[in-house]
């Protein structure tokens, strides 16, 4: 028993201390996170572990979602943590370093760059223990923002232009919420796939100058949501249509409401409407005669459960992202910096970050 | 040249003078119907031409809407009917008797009972000339209303139930409409089926009575538009389904507004709803959560465009309703029986029973 104790004080004097944010029970983030202090023992890895630790990771409103209780998809309650109850983390998407490897691990090494390779393992944290099957290894040419942002809103885009219907150079994919980062990453990777593009965005003070920048990442058309709800000027949407001997064939839906029945009339026969996001708060509201007349199909896309079971697709999709960030085709949509430097409470960090509306929150850590 | 009219006079003497309800254009049909006399040489009837008798033919509410101009699908105008200027011919469904064949006709016999094998044909008229490609065969072991209206309403239900899902004996449909005739077809297939059904229906003074006459029919539960708005009964619901280990899979909806947001809330995960119908005149409405996190599709149903290119797929579920009706296992949705004798205009009889809004209308020829 003696000599148990005392290998064990000699074992404990090399360990990691790791920070996770964790809660225990649903509530508004500021009233139920916290930040858990646990052991790694990296110096006796099992042959199968991967060790690393964060290098960023960013605040989804999903991730808000969860912790609120609000959201179907959520993190199992575990004592992983060394918490005295059962406590779940915090975050999907985050980018890490690996630092170490256990003796059987293969295709991966230290310095490595890797992601999650399912949601809902936890990226608020310093450090995380796994195996092969919960990473994903990205490239280490990425910016930090690039990798730590990868997962959903570029995966979303792509995803949604390429997975149910295939367009033509001929076609077109009509959107709303034009100006949202999925909304300029379809943009881009619709210019990239060579299709024609419309998206909707709102009438504001400057709308020339942000029509001019999303022309600029790609975008074929601009129009506003009142030329959306316009009958009339859906005469000049017919004739781009028909100069490109095309067809309306998709429309992105994450507004609701008017302007999801706006894009929705605008689509040629057997057209389909994938709705991502509601921002409106309104439903999705379509015409009848467009469901029988025009044989119109609306349906949902939620990138988590798409790719719950199918690490293939999500490679396969990641890999056309990367090499497009790699040759500098495609541009992330930036986040706001905070940083981590391991002197202030963790949870803090992104309490803080949550109360910031200003932007993307993306926590840096040094 | 005078042989030539001698011979044609004597021809003339035998022709059958047909009658057609026929529109040169659009509007109200009392404002726009007229009635073509024409004459059909029965004598000479060229090799492949089939020569039919009608025997009753019904008013659709979408018969009506071509005739104002509103419908998508229209018949064609032509001179086919010796009027001066191009007409189209109004009916779509129809029983029709075989009277004279083609020497060259295989499969069609005087005496048979056929319909129309597509829509816009013309059914509002005393005879109809046309080939092997015009005409289905169906058995004349049917009631004459069985007949002349078995291409719309039980075609619908059927392949809205067995076209897009597949129903296994633990699933459940939900429809609202429950006392359409769609909705009482697909109550009866349903039960012969082996699935279960929950039909929505309006509040009304016999509301049991109309209850236990669906249930009698085959329904396996019936609610009320109020329950199917209130979030408490929706326990009720669940617990059904859970006792048969099954699923609501399926949504048929031909109202739209809050009772489409109603039985769409009540498919599990990966629900489809086909709409049909719109009676209430509000936009089909559902909210964005459910696409997302259920993963549910709304699409629309139109029997006319599933089976205009699919001969195959309309004969075969034809052979099902005949075979059904046969054995006596299924009923049609009865029609207020109007009477042509030949004797009165037949426009007249047509114009009369679109008036009568008493129930649907089927127009029996002597």
């Amino acid at each position: 028993m003696l000599r148990t104790s005392i290998a064990s004080i000699t074992t404990k004097r090399t360990m990691i201390t790791a920070h996770a944010v964790l809660y225990t029970q649903h509530g508004e983030p500021k009233d139920v996170l916290f930040t858990q202090k646990y052991e790694i023992d990296d110096d006796n890895l099992d042959s199968n572990s991967i060790l690393v630790k964060t290098i960023a990771s960013p605040i989804n409103p999903s991730d808000i979602n969860q912790i609120q209780g609000v959201y179907p998809s959520k993190p199992e309650k575990t004592l992983n943590y060394q918490t005295s109850e059962p406590a779940a983390p915090c975050g999907n998407e985050g980018l890490f370093k690996v630092i170490k490897i256990g003796s059987q691990v293969q295709n991966f090494q230290p310095g490595d760059w890797v992601i999650p390779s399912q949601v809902n393992f936890g990226t608020w944290r310093t450090h995380a223990l796994g195996n092969s099957k919960d990473f994903i290894k990205i490239s280490n040419k990425l910016t930090i923002n690039q990798g730590a942002t990868i997962s959903v809103n570029p995966l979303t885009a792509y995803l949604m232009l390429t997975h149910y219907i295939k367009l033509n150079p001929q076609d077109w994919f009509i959107q709303n919420g034009g100006t949202s980062a999925v909304g300029k990453y379809a943009i881009q990777i619709g210019k990239l796939l060579g299709v024609n593009s419309i998206s909707v965005i709102r009438d504001r003070p400057n709308l020339e100058e942000v029509k001019e920048t999303l022309k600029t990442l790609g975008a074929t058309k601009v129009i506003t949501e009142e030329e959306n709800n316009s009958k009339e000027f859906g005469s000049n949407i017919k004739q781009w249509v028909k100069e490109t001997n095309g067809d309306i064939k998709l429309a992105l839906n994450c507004v609701g409401g008017k302007s999801s029945s706006g894009i929705a009339r605008k689509l040629g026969p057997n057209g389909l409407m994938l709705t991502y996001g509601g921002m409106s708060m309104q439903p999705v509201t379509i015409p009848t005669s467009l469901y029988i007349f025009k044989n119109f199909t609306s349906a949902g896309f939620w990138v988590t459960e798409l790719l719950k079971n199918n690490k293939e697709l999500k490679t396969k999709t990641l890999n056309q992202i990367i090499d497009w960030y790699e040759k500098g085709e495609l541009k992330d949509a930036p986040s706001k910096d905070l940083e981590y430097d391991g002197n202030e409470e963790l949870s803090k960090v992104y309490i803080e970050g949550i109360a910031d509306k200003s932007g993307k929150q993306l926590v840096n850590y040094k």
